[in-house]
């Protein structure tokens, strides 16, 4: 191999794991990437709107950490994460009617490391997990590393259906939910389901594991209590900064019984030590600071108004089909659009990238663990402005009509 | 389940993959707990010293990011990294005399995370890798998790031995090597060493892993060329910012061929999306303003002054005996105590902790992959005054006089 001159064969290639090789390339990353360009409406992000950052707040909170606890803040730290913050989280999940003491959160460097860390402590190769269907893509890639057998859950108008989980479902590791505004149709599950799907959970001895990174950006009224107020003892919780402070902190939180959160922290441990003290200390003091009552309303305020804005659009712009029509979301980020039997989402997209206003958005397929469903696309309205919305879901019409 | 009423057999308990099972307590892990005491003198932790922390650059560069690009640093960012400091570590690699650009960095959430992700890329199951004897503990908890069989190779007074490396090395993943200031022995390897391994590299087709922490804080020279220097086509580097900036930003790099990169950056996107934008982008800041120059120099003092301490302090103390002996590193934070054949360091740690002054370290059978040999103890001298050492090393001295 020395001998040769040739610069690109003497490049040696090491050998990948299986799982390595497993996470090569897909249709759909290929496609996302033509959403990058400037020029195109994207609604395929779920990029929180930068209106809503608290850029004032997040500065003068650090300047504050700097003033009183630099070396706290800029030092090796416990995984488990800072005290303060952990405090904070479990007043809050208390304050939802769930009493929750610090030693029951796991802080982790944002909503896609619990996923990690979840496949990681639950699922051997060919464990038994549920999933909706459709469901979160990010969880999908998160879990498929560790190599389970997915149960897809059967969804309806109403989101994911508790009566027709059954024997099948028995000796489950978990079942991955996110209840409220879910990724991607934005469909919210009622009281009685919830309840339902605990009482399910219990019958059928498996977790559940609650997905929630949306519950706080509701537009009218707060959601029905957390899977985890019907079933504590079984549900493990997960929750973000990232929509309500900022994503490029990288903080979430997993909330669970505290022999289940020690085992959470041994893994992390192995995997990261813990995650950034310097923002974990930023965002206490922040929280400390009163933003949650400051500064939610406005960020609610903003989505509320891009929702509409997009479903008023959809109303006005797509053609009236019987095999047409969306979810109407009550909060979050996404919109569900279902198209008639026969057209493929991606295909769509790449005809709505050809329209003079471009714009790209999540083809439904990559939401399907293991029978994808061609015929959706995730529509995300949070990282654009109603005029340009209106553009987009305007191409989105034109490209449309030519397959019809 | 349900009708019981004593509170804890009502508790679910999940089944737990494999792995997560594997990773229960330790002794040493309960042994570090007493290390925590605010009366012990903790020569366990690799904490750098507070006093090296640049709070007032890191503050100035926190107002300037925020002032110029508030949104980038608080926003989803791509997985790969942050262009800028991407640029700035590949600028200081070719600097270092490895044309390096961009897309052949990663960034990850500290070295901790790229250890993870290596081992995810490259080991399945039964794979075979090269670790020193002894090595990192901390690397050894990540690779683990993903089930290798390790081969150790036998390291001597100049660290690791590229001339034992034969066939028996032929076939695996990589060979992990800590070539400079090692943890846990302080050990560098020369040049020659360095070339050697190269060849054996390059002869038994094995991929080096060059793990390289603490490579900035020499005390007199610069240490010997890197790896990848040597083999640039086969070296994959990890780099960190925890000693030379601040651990609590966790940040850390991978350096290695773009393809190779690629699939570094794809494991990621599963695993935690990207690093925190917010830490990136002052890093990447405080480096712009010129702190490699002025504030590396005052680190590498504080650490000479401290290991110098050390040294004298166990020259001074520690009882004259033919088999009693410790490693004299030129850099970084560790030196490595060699004990007769039959005294066990975690027996001397918890006589060390009973001394009026109590002291903790590691015991060296923490390093070892298969085989421990338990005669040794691994001394940080970062955290703690050159006072407060000899105090410590006074304790162990006098608590190992018991077992002589």
């Amino acid at each position: 191999m020395s001998e040769c001159c040739c610069q690109k064969e003497c490049l040696p290639t090491p050998t990948y794991s299986k799982i390595a090789c497993a996470s090569s390339s897909s249709v759909i990353r290929e496609l996302l990437k033509l959403a990058n360009k400037p020029e195109v409406i994207s609604f395929a992000g779920g990029l929180p709107s930068p209106e809503g950052f608290p850029t004032a707040e997040i500065l003068a909170a650090t300047n504050a950490v700097m003033a009183t606890i630099p070396t706290r803040a800029l030092q090796y730290s416990c995984t488990e994460g800072e005290i303060e913050l952990r405090k904070l989280i479990a007043d809050r999940e208390t304050q939802q009617g769930v009493p929750t003491s610090p030693e029951e959160v796991q802080i982790v460097s944002g909503s896609q490391q619990a996923l990690d860390l979840l496949a990681r402590v639950f699922i051997d190769p060919g464990s038994k997990i549920l999933v909706e269907s459709p469901t979160y893509l990010g969880a999908l890639q998160a879990f498929n590393l560790c190599e389970p057998v997915c149960h897809e859950l059967p969804t309806d108008e109403q989101g994911l259906n508790p009566e027709l989980i059954g024997e099948e479902c028995r000796g489950a590791r978990y079942a991955y939910v996110m209840p409220t505004f879910q990724n991607p149709t934005g469909r919210t599950l009622n009281e009685e389901r919830r309840r339902k799907l605990c009482e399910k959970a219990r019958e059928y001895d498996f977790w559940l594991i609650e997905d929630d990174p949306y519950g706080e950006l509701w537009y009218h009224n707060q959601p029905a209590k957390s899977l985890r107020h019907w079933a504590p003892e079984r549900t493990i919780r997960l929750g973000t900064m990232s929509k309500i402070l900022a994503p490029g902190f990288r903080l979430g939180y997993i909330v669970g019984p505290r022999h289940v959160i020690d085992v959470f922290t041994r893994m992390k441990q192995a995997v990261d030590l813990h995650t950034s003290s310097f923002t974990q200390h930023i965002t206490a003091q922040v929280f400390n600071d009163g933003l949650l009552t400051t500064h939610l309303p406005k960020v609610r305020a903003i989505y509320k108004r891009q929702a509409e804005a997009m479903l008023q659009a959809l109303e006005d712009y797509l053609p009236k089909h019987p095999e047409i029509s969306w979810t109407h979301p009550e909060g979050g980020m996404f919109i569900w659009l279902n198209l008639p039997k026969g057209v493929d989402g991606a295909e769509l997209m790449k005809e709505a990238l050809k329209q003079d206003n471009p714009v790209a958005f999540v083809p439904g397929s990559a939401f399907y663990a293991n029978t994808p469903e061609l015929n959706h696309a995730r529509l995300s309205f949070v990282t654009v402005s109603p005029e340009r919305i209106r553009q987009g879901v305007e191409s989105i019409a034109k490209a449309l009509k030519k397959f019809l």
